[in-house]
């Protein structure tokens, strides 16, 4: 088959040794990691695809804009704290924001499965539209598809999003320099178990609700203040530990971090030790990372802290060396371990 | 129930008539202009949504862009004349064109099923990599999620695009004026029965493959000619007729076209009278109506019959009065008879 020759000839030896997708390849992890590399970089391949960045930036007759796509899947539709309307919404916006972008529009391509209970719909769209207000973007533009019953699940939504770049800061993991301080916006791991527990019908204490939260409005008082920020990342499908070993490698720097100053509510910490998960792989859909210029450090913490959407965040760490390209986790006992990106699986269809 | 309270007091009646979504409400004809008008369009009400036009158009720091997307579920994934990775780069490209810009960027995002072969993910990447090149545009951004084998159906693909504006036209539905003549670009039905053949097994004496085009340099040559162009529309699902209603509806006038003047080749017409399709109603990838100022006309059809993607160019009809929003046909036997849209689902999944 000439197809068959084709893909033997030309598709790299790392995703041959995958005959068929995996869950895992959707995680955010090695191995989504390794299908962006092998298969999708090199086909699309352009420098601005090449930035493994949130988002594309590029200029238009002179203006900065920033240009980025996700879509959901999360299971199930309604969660505590979030839906996968708002989801939708803020995750695009999040990106946008993580480019150093005021988001301006956002299309919404639905993919729907025939039976689908148009209250459910209806629901979504309201979702939508009220975290589209809340963020400040308009939803200028759709596609409706609809897939036979069996064929999909509910409801996918795609989102993409334009924004646009009004500094002339250079904010990319290719950006982030040795002695850049890091900063967390918040507490982590709320996503993840709020997913799990609606999903498994599991109940705490008090119950534990996302974090997804649109983060324009505090990248933009951290822009306008003046920080001196060299790169953004939001930490979503393999959490704050996949999202740092990216930095440090296309950045080719050490990042240290500190784990006592990693904010994780008692309940998490406590959900994640009854159901073996690590916070540092936990999705989040409203909390960052800001790799900061180190004068700045203390100036920026104190904006996040004083915004809705930073009440907890922290110093966690600084960028070392510029030799290796490692992510190296002070733990609470004081020992020492290396950090690598979410292998297999954790959670799928969290986002 | 809160959520069937919200429910029954916002939801429009006529969405309220259908408690669950049909196949037909992604057709591309009555029940998608419905779901459209009463559930998207009042929740993310907005003036660029309410254009009704093939994609969104804004000024940001007075620079003219446009910004669309489209999702694709065609079924089979691979047909003559193309596949689910063409079509999702064309279709978009195409939607920038029909907003008079051109192409620049686009997006792409994958909902793979688990277990999805990755030489199929392989031949549709490479697929998007040539029409890309193709079409002149780069795909910068993008996004895998993966789901349950059994929630999707093999590849889903989102593509979004933005496109600069470089002229003073205004291409819109609402453009269209009293005296407009309508070119179409080429023959029409093949992308529909490409698909209908392809799905069923179907053999016909010539294979009829898919019209699966990009547009966008074609109409640079209409508007780099000076061409006053008034509206340009694709004509994807729900077909010709469709699309004419539509805008019809939107400009507030009287189309006419003449059946006479409308290719469609003898074999996608015998294939219809077979099947029982009407080639007005049928989905087309590569084909595209324009309006332009009758003293213009003679001009832009033989630009179009000029370039490789407007060979069967003709001239089909005009605009009316403005007193009623309606399309009348003058058929091969010279009755006359009002187009509507398509009602309920011809092939479903067609793009």
């Amino acid at each position: 088959m000439e197809s068959q020759d084709d893909f033997a000839l030309s598709c790299p030896i790392q995703i041959q040794r995958y005959p068929q997708v995996l869950l895992a390849h959707g995680g955010g992890g090695k191995l989504t990691h390794q299908l962006i590399e092998r298969m999708f970089a090199p086909a699309f391949s352009n420098p601005l695809l090449g930035a493994r960045h949130d988002g594309a930036t590029f200029s238009v007759n002179g203006s900065r804009l920033a240009f980025t796509t996700d879509s959901y899947v999360v299971r199930p539709l309604f969660f505590p704290g979030g839906d996968i309307g708002s989801l939708a919404v803020n995750g695009t916006v999040n990106d946008l924001a993580m480019c150093g972008a005021r988001p301006l529009y956002l299309s919404a391509g639905f993919i729907l499965e025939e039976g689908l209970p148009m209250e459910t719909l209806w629901r979504v769209t309201q979702s939508m539209r009220r975290a589209a207000a809340e963020a400040n973007v308009e939803i200028v533009t759709g596609d409706t598809k609809v897939v036979d019953k069996g064929k999909g699940d509910g409801v996918f939504i795609n989102t993409a999003g334009v924004g646009v770049i009004e500094h002339g800061l250079s904010i990319s993991p290719a950006s982030v320099r040795r002695g850049d301080t890091i900063l967390l916006s918040g507490d982590i791991g709320r996503h993840g178990i709020a997913i799990m527990a609606a999903r498994e019908g599991l109940s705490f204490e008090c119950e534990i609700t996302s974090d997804c939260a649109p983060l324009a409005g505090l990248v933009s008082a951290l822009i306008e203040a003046g920080i001196e920020i060299h790169c953004l990342r939001d930490l979503t499908r393999g959490g704050l530990a996949s999202a740092l070993v990216e930095i440090a490698e296309v950045a080719r720097v050490n990042i240290k971090i500190d784990e006592i100053a990693i904010p994780v509510r008692e309940d998490v910490r406590g959900a994640c030790e009854i159901l073996g998960f690590d916070p540092l792989y936990l999705a989040n859909e409203g909390r960052f990372v800001a790799f900061v210029a180190s004068p700045d450090a203390e100036r920026a913490l104190s904006i996040m802290s004083s915004h809705p959407f930073g009440g907890g965040a922290s110093i966690i760490g600084d960028v070392a060396s510029a030799s290796s390209a490692i992510v190296t986790l002070k733990s609470r006992i004081g020992g020492a371990r290396i950090v690598d990106m979410l292998t297999g699986e954790q959670l799928p269809r969290i986002c």
